[in-house]
């Protein structure tokens, strides 16, 4: 069974299928921050829509995660060392992309899990 | 198990386990057209794609949009909503990178469910 | 149940949910080698990782493959196919990005499968 929620026109921003969680794209909505206040953001919004499907940030599997410029590595890995516990750390990849649109210096695409139910 | 099926020389076109169904990135054949009419094109190879094993673009999870030039945005969403049910739409990111291939606008990359036998 | 394993600073290189496996980006560890050469590395890396626990390269479900350039198309798919047994290749999607680190040619984001106990 396919569970959608949080609709926008173009997407749902929560899939759930069987245990697994498809989180859309999230970008931060202050664009006007450095790497460290985006990231932020968006570590927090993605925990915020977990947490509306019973799960939460610590319970990613992998994020795919997309920069504009990868001179900004050592600040970025500092606000995501600073946000995880290190026994949660995710599976991630990095890479810079052309462009995110105005602004945005990171977008995440995350897939996480939902906890079990009696457990 | 996994099933694998569609063969090329460098992949499987769609690759099943459990309940899950993973393609290939998909491109458009003609590659002449514009954004929309390539859009159209990678919809419709994934749709004709779920289909040779019971599933369809209404069970897509998640999609990742790689295109080579933001400013398409409108244009793209503009078919993106016309080729889905709202209800079915799925979790999505796009991402513009460097390069796609000789006249490619857009490349998506796509998770399905399959269907649960007997539902 | 979610089990992390091979933690570095900023990641955890396999995480296992259910029976998906889901590595962290994988880059070759000698940068001054070719596309070939660089591509073996990852491949290898790959397989590795996923044997400690107990899968392999051939449990494969899908790859994204990062590049920083589409130009080394024949020669990636050259080593790509001396590398899998045709009848395990598995989905995949290229795209060539803006910038994977120094030196860094290519980058590959799996997905793979646990083999089923008692099969």
């Amino acid at each position: 069974m396919i569970t959608r929620l949080v609709p926008t026109a173009i997407a749902h921003r929560i899939v759930v299928h069987g245990s697994t969680i498809y989180l859309a794209g999230v970008v931060p909505d202050d664009r006007s921050q450095p790497i460290r206040g985006q990231l932020r953001q968006c570590l927090e919004k993605i925990d915020t829509l977990l947490k509306t499907v019973g799960s939460d940030a610590s319970s990613l599997l992998q994020v795919l995660i997309y920069v504009t410029d990868l001179d900004c590595y050592e600040e970025f890995n500092a606000e995501w060392k600073d946000f995880f516990d290190a026994s949660a750390l995710p599976a991630r990849a990095m890479v810079a992309v052309k462009d995110l649109g105005p602004g945005t210096l990171v977008e995440l695409v995350a897939t996480a899990a939902l906890p079990q139910s009696g457990s």
